[in-house]
């Protein structure tokens, strides 16, 4: 990757809000929208401001037909002006896939727990470290060298391992940064973590990232989510993953709801003074859309039930990135 | 009151989690317990280590048959060892009523805002003040010498005027606290606030108690409850209110929740380590014996639905205070 690619993707001291609810959010949803779909749902949301998309997952489409269509999904996203696309990578042969697309921004994944890594992936952690080293490799040998991100699932507690020792992510990160990663996010892949878990991890992986982007992908399946968003920002973290309607449930607990409800996350940064271009209240009336899209669907969130607060109405204009 | 009231019923540096849901939670439900129903759960969740209630209302029972038996919980919860039952007076007759029972704590409200003050209780916020100085000087004839909270309503945002101007909120408190309160409750009783305003007043709120006990009452009705205890919580509040299944709406939201939710607010705690007394599994248990009691009515959490991480199944044994 290029420096120059990182800081225009990611401007300094700018928080970027991240729509995940057409990868994470398709991983477990019963039905899911075509092509077409999908991009009156990114436009719909570009519109609103939002800038930062995870497009899909590059699996094989017979097993995930929710992500056939990921290359197309990327080329909508490229071609709307300051749009970020992201796209997941499992494995290199993903990724060699994703390098012959335009896709800015490649993201790895490394369970911080031995037990989570070989169920998710059939890999062990030096596995699947390798894979990220790997997946660095054929980067710089791409013509557009995107960003490499590694996300440190279970990172915050683990449905097989219970609580994880920190140092374990710790570890994870030197050795996925040593790799060659650009971002470091760290996920609370089933919402077990409390803010003052995520504050003092945000923390510390700040420190070992020495200036590159550090986020959060948190689940809001024990009600903490926005909470431990609160404490993420608090400490510097500048990436925040959510889903419009909190799209996408928890494996480990069917019930439950999973990602951070986009819009709630946009409103909780909005009353810290926190410009993220994005648009709240066209993000509310994105949710009726969103429901006829996907009939079969829970979708959360309060700020659709409550609306706005008086004198908050009129979000400011987006403004793009 | 007697200093020595204060410091047994509220510990120096102890989080004090008060179940609401038998005050605020029936003001707008559409059935009720009857006296039996609301015994069992406040024995059931003593069993499980709470300990502060909000009993009722004292308030004319023909209009507010939710609170007719206010008298008999009180004392009920008084035969409790270490518990403690609060009981809202809204006038002077209704805390020389509540005098005549053992209620330790009387619960006066002054609105943040002369609009919200008018609608609510037909008083300006001056005559309000009067009110909690007049029900401080019938305290100090009584026997038993009950605590004075003063609880300020749309602290943080007022359905009416929108935004509020914390100077207002200073202003009040300054004045309720020359009149003799000896605990101030910040109220975000339309659940406008974000964890940096809640965060900024209580810092400044106890800076001007003094000593003295500082709360928060914050509805989660745009999904920030508990973001906003959590920011309570790090400056310093020590009562915290919710109500277990987060039974009571907003008034000005139908659609949307109220209270934070009483077991999820115990979790947050746990999570930052601050030893409530509370066993979070066994509030849990309990929602199944709420939901029997108040079949007609809706209940919101996440613990319910996801259950407690791995590990931390098992509560510490609740702890008497």
């Amino acid at each position: 990757m290029t420096a120059a690619n990182l800081s225009s993707m990611y401007p300094d001291g700018r928080v970027a809000l991240r729509e995940v609810g057409l990868r994470d959010g398709l991983q477990l949803t019963a039905s899911f929208p075509s092509t077409e779909g999908k991009t009156r749902w990114i436009e719909a949301e570009y519109a609103a401001g939002v800038r930062y998309f995870d497009a899909g997952s590059f699996l094989p489409p017979a097993r995930h037909p929710q992500f056939a269509d990921v290359r197309d999904i990327v080329g909508f996203i490229d071609g709307l002006p300051g749009a970020v696309a992201t796209v997941l990578t499992l494995n290199a042969h993903a990724a060699a896939d994703a390098l012959e697309t335009p896709a800015p921004q490649l993201d790895c994944v490394v369970s911080a727990t031995e037990s989570h890594s070989l169920r998710n992936v059939r890999r062990t952690r030096e596995e699947a470290l390798g894979v990220v080293a790997e997946i660095c490799r054929l980067r710089e040998g791409s013509a557009h060298r995107p960003v490499i991100a590694l996300g440190i699932s279970t990172a915050l507690g683990c449905t097989i391992e219970g609580q994880v020792d920190p140092a374990d992510v710790y570890r994870l990160v030197g050795l996925g940064l040593d790799a060659g990663a650009d971002i470091v996010s760290i996920a609370d892949t089933v919402g077990y973590a409390g803010p003052l878990q995520v504050a003092d991890m945000v923390r510390t992986v700040r420190t070992m990232a020495d200036g590159r982007p550090v986020g959060v992908h948190l689940h809001d399946t024990r009600g903490l989510g926005l909470a431990n968003a609160s404490a993420a920002l608090d400490e510097g973290a500048t990436l925040i993953d959510g889903s419009l309607g909190g799209l996408g449930g928890c494996p480990a607990a069917p019930m439950a709801t999973g990602n951070i409800v986009f819009e709630d996350l946009a409103f909780l940064c909005r009353t810290k003074g926190i410009d993220t271009g994005v648009d709240v209240r066209k993000l509310i009336a994105l949710r009726k859309v969103q429901a006829e899209e996907m009939p079969g669907e829970t979708f959360h969130g309060a700020l659709e039930k409550a609306g706005l607060p008086l004198g908050l109405e009129s979000s400011p204009a987006a403004q793009p990135v």
